[in-house]
C-alpha cells in the first residue's frame, strides 16, 4: 500500500510523550496541562450530560457558545473592530474537534491544487501534511534565534502567482514568540497586494506575558476579511482532551468552511458545548487571568533553571520555554531529548521534526535547542528543573 | 472567494432538523435516538471527567478501549475469523470523532488524484466531496426499490484502470437494505480481480432484524485485507452527540490512517473513551439487545401505518424506514418533505439529495420515498404515526 504521506510518521508530540511514560520521566514534552479544568466546567459538563444532551449539536456549533464566543471577543479585542464589522457568531464562527480540525478545515477550504502556502519553521507539525493532502505545496520559512522574528521582505521574495495564502500563529509555538502590530501591518500589506488568505494560529491567544498584548487578527477588521482564525478551548480551559476549538472567518469564508467541517466531523461534543458556553458567559475572569496564571509558573522555572547549564531563550507568550543546551551536550536535539528522557528523567520535544525533513540536517549543525511544557504544577517545575541543573 | 465545492450546500440532514425545530413538528428526519445514552455510560464518564481525566489521549486513542473494540469484533463476528487473523486493538482499530472522520479519513489515505471510486445511490452525503477534495472521482451506480440490492455486474462494467475503491454501507442508510454473504462473496471477487481497496460503512453493525445476520467485513479475513471498516459508538451507545467513532483495518492500512487521523483531529473526547471502554466490557448485553430493541420500534410504527396510504418499504437494519407516498402527493420528495414538515407537523428526509446533481430530476420522476427515522420513543413514533394515517 503506497503512503500519501512516505516521509511523515508519528507525531514528535505522540512520541516524546510516550518516551515519557514508558521511562517515567517528568513529562514536559506534549503541551497539555498538568492541572484539570475548571470544576465549573466539569459541573456543568457532568450537568448536561446527566440531563441527557447527547445527542448532535448543529453542526456549526450550539448557537448559545457561538454567541458566547463572539461575545468573548469582543471583550478581549473590542477597542479595535469597528461597529459594522462586530463578529456575529452565528455567521462567523464554527466550533471544531480542537484547533487541529480548525486548522485542516481552513486549510482544505483554502489550498487548491499547486496551490503554495508560506509558512514558518519550526512549524506546528499539522500544516505541511494538511496542505500536501490538498494537493498544495509548502514554501518554508526559517525563523531565527533568539527572537524567531518574520523577516517580511524575505516573506515578499518567496510569493509569486501561485502563493494562495500565509501561516501565522502567534503566540508562536515552539518558541514562544509573539507578533508585534507592527508585523500585521506588514502582513495586511502583502496581503492586499497579492491578493492573498490567512490562516491566523491562535491557540495561545489568552497567554502573552510582560504585559505584551496579544495581536489577535481579530483586532483588526481589514486583515480579518481574508482569514481564518483559529483558537483552542482546550488549551484556554486546561481541557485538551475535550477536543474543542473553533474558526472565525468572514461570512463567505466561514460558509465554505462550513461545507467541508459537516464532513470531517460534523459536529463536536454536545455536553462540552453547553458548558463551555456557560463558563465565558459566567466566568470570563478565568481568560483575564491566564496570562499572569501562566507567567508566574514560566518565572518559576526561569528562576529554577537560573543556575542551570541551559541558555534560556525569552518567552513572550504559550505555555512553551526553549533552552538552549550547547554548553551541555553535542548531541543533536532528537538524541539529547530522548537521552534526557531515558537517562535523566525529563522528557522535552527537539524543534527539529518542526523543520522540513531536507533542513534537519543543516538545522543540527547550528541549533542545540529544546522546547520544554510549562504547563505543570509548581512542584513538578521545581523537581525537573532540580534535575536538569546537575546537568 | 471560489469554492471548492460549488454544488454543495448545508447538508439534507441539517436542513431538516432545523426546519422541524422551526415548525416544532415531530423530527423523524436526522437520525438520531430521542432516548438517551444508558446510565451506565453516563456515570462513568461524568467519574472520568471528574476525576480529571481531561487531557489528550494517546492519538490512536487509548488502548483500553482499543483492546475492547476488538473483543467486541470477536465475540460478534469470532465464527469466521482464523487465530492468525485475529483482530488487534492495539495494531488495528483507530478511534475517531465518530464514523464521519473515520470516513473522511479513510477516503484521503486511499483516494489520490484522479482515482475513481464507485459508490451506490442513494448514498450517505459525505463520501462525495471527501472524494472530491482528495482529487478523486466518484462513480455512481443507483440502487433501485423496492430491494435496493447492488448489481455487481454493473460494477464490473463500471471498473476501469482508474478505479481505487468501492464503499459499501450494510445495513444501509437511508434504505433499511443489507448486504447478503452472497454480496460479499461477489465483492471480494472484483476487489481480488482488480485489485481494489474497500471502505465499509458499518455504523448500523448492531441493528438487523427478523433474525438477519450483519454480514460484517470483519468476518472475512480476506475481503478484511483491503478493508477499512467504519463504525459508531454514537449509533450503538445512543449517544451521537459525543462524536465518538473508529476504524478498523489491517495493520499497514492503519498505519497510514493513523498518520492522517492525527493531523484531523489528533484524538477524541478522552472521558468517553474511558466510558466506552467500561461499557463494551462490562455490558455486551446492550449490543446483543440492540436488533431486538430496534425491531419493535420498527413492528411499532410498520403497524401504526398500516392503514396509512403510504406504501412501506421493507427494513432490514438501520433504524429508517421508506414510505412510499405516490398514493397521496404528486410533489418531489424535497416539496413534499418541506410541506409534511411545515404544514402536517412530521419532518421526514427526501431521498434525492442522497443522490449526484444531475441525476436529481429524473429520480424525482420516477421516485417518491422519504425517510422515517425510528429511533424515537413509542409514544414519538405513535403521534407521528396518527398524524401520518390522515393524509
Ligand atoms: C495534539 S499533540 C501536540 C500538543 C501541542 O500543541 C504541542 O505539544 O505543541
Ligand atoms: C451527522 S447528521 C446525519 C445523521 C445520520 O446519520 C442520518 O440522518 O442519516
Amino acid at each position: 500500500f503506497t503512503s500519501k504521506l512516505p516521509n511523515l510518521a508519528t507525531s514528535i508530540f505522540t512520541e516524546m510523550s510516550m518516551m515519557a511514560n514508558q521511562y517515567q520521566a517528568i513529562n514536559l514534552s506534549q503541551g497539555f496541562p498538568e492541572f484539570d479544568t475548571p470544576a465549573f466546567l466539569k459541573d456543568k459538563i457532568n450537568l448536561a450530560i446527566s440531563e441527557g444532551k447527547n445527542q448532535y449539536s448543529p453542526s456549526n456549533g450550539l448557537p448559545e457558545l457561538l454567541t458566547q464566543v463572539a461575545a468573548m471577543v469582543h471583550r478581549q479585542y473590542q477597542t479595535d473592530l469597528s461597529t459594522e464589522q462586530k463578529l456575529d457568531g452565528l455567521k462567523n464562527v464554527t466550533i471544531t474537534s480542537g484547533a487541529t480540525e480548525a486548522l485542516w478545515v481552513a486549510i482544505q477550504t483554502l489550498v487548491r491544487p499547486d496551490d503554495e502556502v508560506i509558512i514558518f519553521d519550526p512549524a506546528y507539525d499539522s500544516y505541511e501534511p494538511a496542505i500536501e493532502l490538498a494537493g498544495g505545496v509548502c514554501r518554508h520559512i526559517a525563523l531565527d534565534a533568539p527572537s524567531y522574528a518574520i523577516n517580511w521582505s524575505l516573506v515578499e521574495q518567496t510569493i509569486n502567482e501561485k502563493t494562495r495564502a500565509i501561516i501565522v500563529n502567534s503566540p508562536h509555538n515552539p518558541t514562544g514568540s509573539i507578533l508585534s502590530a507592527a508585523d500585521l501591518s506588514s502582513l495586511q500589506a502583502l496581503l492586499e497586494k497579492y491578493d492573498l488568505y490567512l490562516i491566523s494560529d491562535e491557540v495561545y491567544e489568552h497567554m502573552t506575558f510582560d504585559g505584551l498584548r496579544h495581536e489577535s487578527v481579530l483586532r483588526y477588521p481589514d486583515l480579518f476579511k481574508r482569514a481564518f482564525v483559529v483558537s483552542s478551548f482546550g488549551k484556554t480551559f486546561h481541557c485538551t482532551g475535550w477536543k474543542m476549538g473553533y474558526c472565525a472567518a468572514p461570512d463567505a469564508l466561514t460558509v465554505e468552511f462550513r461545507k467541508i467541517h459537516q464532513y470531517v466531523t460534523f459536529c463536536s461534543f454536545t455536553p462540552a458545548q453547553i458548558a463551555i458556553a456557560q463558563m465565558l458567559k459566567e466566568h470570563p475572569e478565568h481568560i483575564t487571568e491566564l496570562s499572569s496564571f501562566y507567567q508566574q509558573k514560566r518565572d518559576l522555572l526561569i528562576n529554577a533553571l537560573k543556575d542551570s547549564r541551559f541558555n534560556m531563550l525569552p518567552s513572550k507568550g504559550t505555555y512553551f520555554l526553549l533552552l538552549d543546551y550547547s554548553a551541555i551536550s553535542a548531541l543533536n536535539d532528537r538524541e539529547f531529548c530522548q537521552w534526557l528522557t531515558k537517562e535523566v528523567g525529563v522528557a522535552a520535544i527537539p524543534l527539529s521534526p518542526l523543520y522540513p525533513v531536507d533542513k534537519r540536517e543543516s538545522y543540527h549543525q547550528n541549533n542545540k535547542v529544546i522546547r520544554l511544557c510549562f504547563a505543570k504544577n509548581d512542584d513538578t517545575l521545581l523537581k525537573a528543573a532540580g534535575i536538569l541543573c546537575q546537568l
